[in-house]
């Protein structure tokens, strides 16, 4: 038997015309690509992009070359060399791209030919910069300095490279969207609109229901209609619809066969696929637009793939004609849709917390790698301060600069960074990163502050003597310069810096050896200092870290901390000297903290207004209460931790990462009976609290200062029980707080939370612990009819408030399994010492204050601001009158009368490459918030500097890459909008000749100056 | 703690220059590939290829377009599109192609620019076509005609678009190597050289230690050196050196990363990689040129990719200077090995059979899938005379035609098609083309024939009458112009074409239903016929596979077979006329065949010279001989079956597409006892052999033939034992062999083969079946010292001599496991009908004939002429006397008187697109086969082409695309030549006046012809 295949369908075949024309010439198609929108038809916008982490499962660098491809064989060049070439094919092709810390490398290695052809694309519209920051920028555990940041880095290279403005927001896949994304990450920078795949599943079920997925966004309560964005949340995830993804190499790529000559064509079906997913969509959206987002992780590492396949669908389906398929550009699409005509659904405040399934609450990662989330913290307010001193001595063009920092800081903003969702090796990636830029920062900060105090150098000094010193560590009392032996004849020289616009007074805490140092200002004044004994819990951390960082293997360790206070004018610094006081004749003007040791049950510590009462019997905090304001709340404080679900017999759904996601029992409580150590001085009382062998705690109640510091040391979190653990503190205070609490978006507005509840649907609770998480990056507030109860965070973590009158707060986390979303490890950091690993432990800082209701604004904004920027401390030694002689030791570079009003901050002070100088001011307080500084303030530019003559004040956009006169604002139909909100208070613009510059609450006002 | 990964690393790191300069800024860099060979460094030619399969695991337009990525997500289109892209971007790159089945899809879909940026890049070098075939054939399973005509097809195309004739074989993958394709499809193309990956492991161990990779290879006996050719087997395999590999997404792909200024920099480190691998090879290789196979199978997806790194590869090693690195192709290389003046090792015979491992012998695909290869073998016949009828009759340029045939045939010739190696879908689908190919080319000779017949169309007929209709499945008594009732008032009108060279008589079966039917000669004669009940084997399978292929539903089946004989002038036809004899007058003619029923143990058949005996008892063959020559063998012949391996615990190799494996026991005689039946009539004598249920053999001998014809009939092999089996027929002879047999290669030459032994190497015997045996196209042959004994086949298949005296030829396999080559299926053939699946049932020929020794020849040589090019038989129903009156009933296009001798063929006639007319004419006979026969043979062009006028001969190379007299020829030194050897003989010059061709033993010719 021959032809044993030949089967029925060969002689079916052969009956067709089609079939028997079995030559190879096809012949060249010219496919029609040239639409634009068509009125009357369903209009599928064909958005072309390529979704390019900023490092997850690699490393940026990886992922940019194609490194590490046993991981993931992706290659941004690849993606970019092609489409690139891709688009000079096709004059209708376009793209767009966002992550320019990807483009940025990609632009710099290409010669000036490629350079000009890239240009014209952009020019004419075909390759399109969307969000155009560093990175996609996380919206959880992201400070909003921090983002503009990174936006500002990436849009001052499109301006200079392209002279263009992204006009879109594009932050696909970040999980859960902020208020201040909507309103400041986006309007501010004059984003018409914002479009992202991440929201809650039963949002989106709803929203798709009722057409509501596109919404007008207000995302400030302050500002209202003034700040809306069109905003587009995806019927599905940011990849095209099933069957029309067209990666090389893809499973289910199908492709158009158009070629009757050969087999397989397929023209018909395929056309009736696209009409088919198109209407799918246009059935859950509002006028005739339709977007498909035409790219997915990493994809286009062959474009011409793509356009090839997508050429032949728009040329094939227009030819159809039922629907009209072109290529298009968020900004494009976002102009259709204002065009429309169309009344939009209304949504305020944001999309957390994001849950793409019943068990699955993105909220782990709130708090997940909650070390890389201090250090970037840490950085962010050390790369403000880093900057202003770059400019204040003059930016170089030679030697270190602030640039490696911001560069690792905008990285790091990306959504798999901060948020501790990349993979362990990653992740090492970043925080070396930061590491470089910190010590390229730090050797900035050291050469400025030698300049500038440097009384010769008359303000610009060529070669300053790199003398001083940072400490990075300090926090676990290393600081060689201030532990070493002080020569003979020299002091200790401690250079303060304050970053802030105000004058301020901070207690300084550095580790000693002696307990006879004597503590001098700048004036030659001595002045009060405590020493407190270092515990044994830090100085073990000391040795095992210094050791595993740095390498440093002595084991001695510093006796004693030495509190001192110290005052720093704004945007200035003073000089303090710590000297001996053996052989100089000084005496010792260290007070040495006692140990309490009370009678009775309860022992009441604060040397200022702020009490705080303990049990002695049980060891836990009992009280908090105001001597100067009367407020008194009765406030238990404890430590619990939630067994992480491996997943179970109903959901596999394990914690992880990213998900949160209790075992379903209540959080173990670790300690019941807390062994308690009260160390008492003038200056600080601190309360010492071991509560398991692996949680300690100092609280720390200055003089001066209206809250409580609580440094909290957690680690190794054990897991050899076979459970991770998510550990929190709670503080539960006698308050009735009805469900409601309110937890920061960026570190900027505070939004209402009410517990298992969503104003946007009706919520079925399924995880009633970690639906109710938040992301908190200033703090977290709860309120009765009296009182506020305030925590400020010293990092990005997740908070809630899961009884009344509770507030909790995640600062560790460690899981043994993966969450399933990606990144394929548990989240399980360990650190070694050569052979010996543990889990890491973590050391952080929370800030509680209770205030009269309606006074906790002043405190939260206050303290948030100097949480942020701490006082930068420089170290060396000197003899101390050959320093006063040569030196200024206190000075400030504003009018030495002025400081910024206190609803005001600098946020950013920077000298840009060009010459000209970044300036960005922040009133502090939204409307409402509080009664005296929720208004108007105003600067005085002259003021600030005072030293300088102004030439040119331009105002700009937030990220300086428009002026602000010249931003396009769209007009937007919104559904049950009557009449007009009230007109937000805002200032107005910038007399020349007075250069006073007035804040409405929330404003945040960008200006380039020239000198 | 924060910063938990702050490791040592990054602070040495900030210690080195390098990583203290963070920023983004690379900067473009151009890298000079422009290097050529440098004397006295080891060279290393980089030749960018892509191994583009014509069909595997997927179809040839699947992997062409990219469709059913499920299997594998290739697309050929992506990577001719991409490499042009490439290649356009650095005159240096280069790149080769081999497959013009996917090359001419992609051309034809091309613009005109496109097309004209290709020509340069072909002119420039930069693209050069290798192979240049429709597909990289196989050289085991492939007929030589097939080869020839699929290489003629690229061939053309190519040099009508590029003016470019290849100059280097590129038989990769195949799995071993032919004779034939060193000898024939090697220096008669004019390549250079050929390079191919595939040799046995044992002979590449030997070769890499003696250097002896790269050799002189003479394929032929009959020409020795004149036909010698460089042939390059490659150390590994045909992709890159491990770690070299770059491909999108592979996951060891490293890329070279030469930014300093970002992280993982590796340019050292990559270069020693890439020194450390040539090292490696140099050490294997004589002359200091190696090259380096950059692809791999269906790589350059992107090509880019690839380029990219190979640029920076040749950059950064030639700057390192240690060895020279270039892109080159296979011509390149060949000329640098050529210029070094070098003695290279010799290499005769071929390089089969292959084995990759001990337990891998690739002589499973030998046989693999034998209804393809039965089906291949039969078009490839048609095809022939297809074209010939074609020309004869004047091609069109509209209306059916052969091409679509020629094209399915070339693709079908690929190394994964006919070998029987492809996926079953795959195998669908060639069939599918052939059958549609078929289907056209029947049309073309319908029309033919009708045109040439008849005497109204003088030799030109615009619209001739479709009226033929012709049989594909004869072979299993389906043919309903010869079972319907013949109509009252007409004849069965039977044309009888004969595409070969000689008259010629053959015996002709046709099925009927009618036992009173009268054949006519064309001169009105009757003539002798006989007829044979339909055994019951054949009318289940008729019902059965009649179903399954076409649908038809009848359970009807003919009643007899019909045998009477014709004779057919060359190049001609005869036609005969079958009428019912009732109401016509005309007396019957037929002869019932008598069932013979013997008296004594022993019954003797034949109605001409050779005579066969079988034992009554065993049912058994006994005994051959001839009553001319007087040649006498006792011979047993019997079916048996190896069990397939499964693997065993030594070793998992099992079994399967590509690779034989018997499990170790002995082959499993089917039966020992076999019922037999014997039919008698004066035209044929019929043995029918009932071996067990699904083996039946019908052995004819006919009258005036000098063979056994044995038509076995296999299957559905059952499986559900568990056990694969793998069925062959053995033929034991009372013959003294010693170890030698003789197989042909691809149809055409016949090598010598002794058991267990290699000329190369010292052979290690692992599989003494497996490894054993050796592709058949034509046949095998064993010798004593008196007579020979030869087995002609009518496809590809396996065979071997395990015995001395004994040849077996394997029929039908099937397994139930994979052999983990890539295929992933086992070879399990079913034919469904609607939901009843069975295994496949194969019927075929095989051909027995016993000669003097040293006469064989002449009757292997005509015989497997006939074999491949069966008369062709067209039927219609007319009016005899009708039919008469205005039809040539017999005819030749040669001079009537003329004939081509016996020793010469005429393989190709056909009319080329451009109207002149391609003719090969091939030499039968090897150097000293046959006492007559082996030697000079003149043809006469003007009595071929007796009614027309040749106006031009060109000879030309042997696919046409260049002139004979221009071809170059390459000097190479042989280790170990000492003198000359005798010239072979060759034909000279064809003289323009008389125009006689003169053709040597094994000589083939190709001239174009203009009329």
């Amino acid at each position: 038997m021959e032809k044993q295949t030949l089967s029925l369908s060969a002689f079916l075949c052969l009956l067709a015309l089609l079939c028997s024309i079995g030559t190879v010439n096809g012949g060249y198609i010219k496919y029609n690509t040239g639409t634009s929108i068509v009125e009357g038809k369903l209009n599928v916008h064909l958005v072309p992009h390529s979704h390019d982490d900023v490092g997850w499962m690699k490393t940026v660098d990886q992922y940019y070359f194609g490194l590490n491809n046993s991981i993931q064989g992706t290659s941004i060049e690849n993606v970019l060399d092609s489409v690139v070439e891709s688009l000079h094919r096709d004059p209708n092709r376009k793209f767009i791209y966002a992550e320019q810390a990807f483009f940025q490398r990609w632009w710099a290695a290409q010669n000036v030919e490629t350079q000009g052809g890239v240009r014209k694309l952009v020019d004419a519209g075909q390759l399109e910069f969307v969000n155009g920051g560093w990175c996609m920028h996380d919206e959880a555990t992201s400070h909003y300095i921090d983002m503009i940041d990174q936006t500002t880095l990436g849009h001052h290279l499109i301006k200079k490279q392209f002279n263009k403005s992204p006009r879109a927001g594009w932050q696909i896949d970040p999980f859960g969207h902020s208020a201040v994304q909507a309103y400041l990450l986006g309007v501010e920078l004059g984003f018409d609109s914002v479009h992202f795949a991440r929201i809650d599943y039963q949002d989106r079920a709803k929203r798709k229901e009722d057409k509501s997925l596109e919404v007008i966004w207000r995302g400030s309560k302050t500002f209202g209609s003034s700040s809306q964005i069109f905003a587009n949340a995806f019927p599905v995830h940011y990849g095209p619809p099933q069957g029309f993804n067209f990666e090389v190499f893809e499973e289910d790529f199908v492709p158009v066969q158009d070629n009757p000559l050969l087999y397989d064509y397929n023209v018909e079906q395929r056309v009736n696929d696209f009409i088919d997913a198109a209407i799918t969509q246009a059935n859950v959206t509002r006028t005739n637009h339709i977007m498909w987002t035409m790219g997915e992780d990493f994809k286009y590492q062959y474009a011409e793939s793509w356009f090839k396949q997508m050429d032949k669908f728009i040329h094939y389906v227009n030819t159809d004609g039922r629907v009209n398929a072109l290529y298009s550009t968020p900004s494009i699409y976002t102009d259709a849709k204002n065009a429309a005509n169309e009344s939009w659904p209304l949504k305020t405040d944001d999309y957390f917390p994001y849950a793409d399934r019943a068990n699955a609450y993105w909220t782990g990662f709130f708090t997940s790698r909650p070390g890389l989330k201090g250090y970037v913290r840490m950085l962010s307010g050390y790369y403000l301060a880093a900057r202003q001193l770059e400019f204040l001595s003059g930016r170089r063009s030679t030697g270190p600069n602030t640039y490696s920092l911001g560069d690792a800081l905008g990285i790091v903003q990306h959504h798999d960074a901060v948020t501790g969702t990349a993979k362990q090796h990653t992740t090492n990636d970043y925080v070396k990163r930061l590491a470089i830029g910190a010590s390229e920062a730090e050797a900035v900060v050291n050469s400025a502050l030698s300049c500038l105090a440097d009384t010769k150098s008359g303000g610009y000094c060529a070669a300053p003597a790199l003398t001083f010193s940072q400490c990075q560590l300090l926090n676990i009392s290393f600081c060689p310069p201030t532990e070493e032996d002080i020569p003979e004849g020299k002091s200790l020289v401690l250079v303060a810096y304050n970053p802030l616009g105000w004058n301020r007074t901070d207690i300084i805490r550095i580790p000693v050896n002696d307990a006879n140092l004597v503590v001098q200002d700048s004036t030659g004044n001595t002045i009060e200092a405590q020493y407190v004994d270092l515990d044994n819990v830090t100085s073990n951390l000391r040795t095992f870290y210094t050791k595993a960082y740095l390498g440093v293997s002595s084991d001695q360790v510093p006796k004693y901390w030495l509190f001192f206070q110290v005052s720093v004018p704004p945007l200035g610094w003073n000089t303090y000297f710590v000297s001996r006081t053996a052989g100089t004749g000084k005496s010792r003007s260290g007070y040495l903290s006692t140990m309490d040791s009370p009678q009775n049950d309860t022992i009441e510590i604060g040397p200022g207004d702020l009490k705080m009462s303990f049990s002695l019997n049980s060891g836990q905090l009992k009280r908090m209460f105001n001597s100067k304001t009367g407020v008194d709340i009765p406030i238990q404080q404890s430590y619990l931790w939630y067994g992480s679900s491996s997943g179970d017999s109903l959901d596999p759904q394990a914690s992880g990462a990213y998900i949160f996601r209790p075992n379903g029992s209540p959080a173990v409580v670790v300690s019941r009976s807390v062994p308690l150590k009260v160390m008492r001085g003038p200056i600080v009382d601190e309360v010492h609290q071991q509560f398991n062998s692996w949680i300690f705690q100092v609280t720390r109640l200055y003089k001066d200062k209206e809250h409580a510091e609580v440094e909290f040391t957690i680690g190794p979190i054990p897991t050899d029980d076979g459970v991770g653990k998510e550990v929190i503190t709670r503080m539960t205070a006698n308050m009735v707080t009805d469900k409601v609490f309110y937890t920061d978006s960026n570190g900027r507005d505070f939004l209402k939370r009410v517990r298992d509840y969503r104003a946007d649907w009706p919520l079925s609770v399924n995880q009633p612990v970690a639906g109710n998480y938040y992301p908190l990056n200033l703090g977290i507030v709860t309120m009765d009819k009296k009182s506020e109860f305030s925590v400020l965070v010293d990092r990005a973590t997740g908070g809630a408030s899961i009884e009344d009158g509770e507030v909790e707060i995640m600062l560790h986390r460690r899981t043994i399994h993966d969450d399933s979303r990606g990144v394929g490890e548990p989240l399980d950091e360990t650190v070694c010492v050569e052979d010996t690993c543990e889990g890491l432990t973590v050391r952080g800082n929370y800030y509680m204050s209770i205030n009269q209701l309606g006074s906790g604004a002043l405190w939260r904004r206050t303290t948030g601001q100097e949480i942020y920027s701490p006082i930068l401390l420089a170290f060396t030694h000197e003899n101390k009158e050959d320093w006063t002689a040569s030196h200024l030791t206190k000075a400030t570079f504003m009018d030495s009368n002025y400081s910024l009003p206190l609803n005001v901050a600098l946020i950013t002070l920077q000298e840009l490459d060009d010459g000209s100088v970044l300036l960005r001011l922040a009133h502090l307080y939204e409307a409402g918030e509080d009664v005296e500084y929720s208004r108007l303030a105003e600067v005085e530019l002259k003021k600030i500097f005072a030293g300088k003559m102004i030439k040119e004040v331009k105002e700009t956009s937030l990220s300086t890459n428009q002026e602000k006169s010249e931003m396009r604002r769209m007009m937007w139909k919104v559904e049950g909008d009557v009449g007009e909100e009230p007109a937000p208070v805002r200032g107005g613009p910038v007399n020349n000749s007075t250069l006073v510059v007035e804040l409405g609450p929330m404003e945040i006002r960008t200006f380039l100056l020239k000198f």
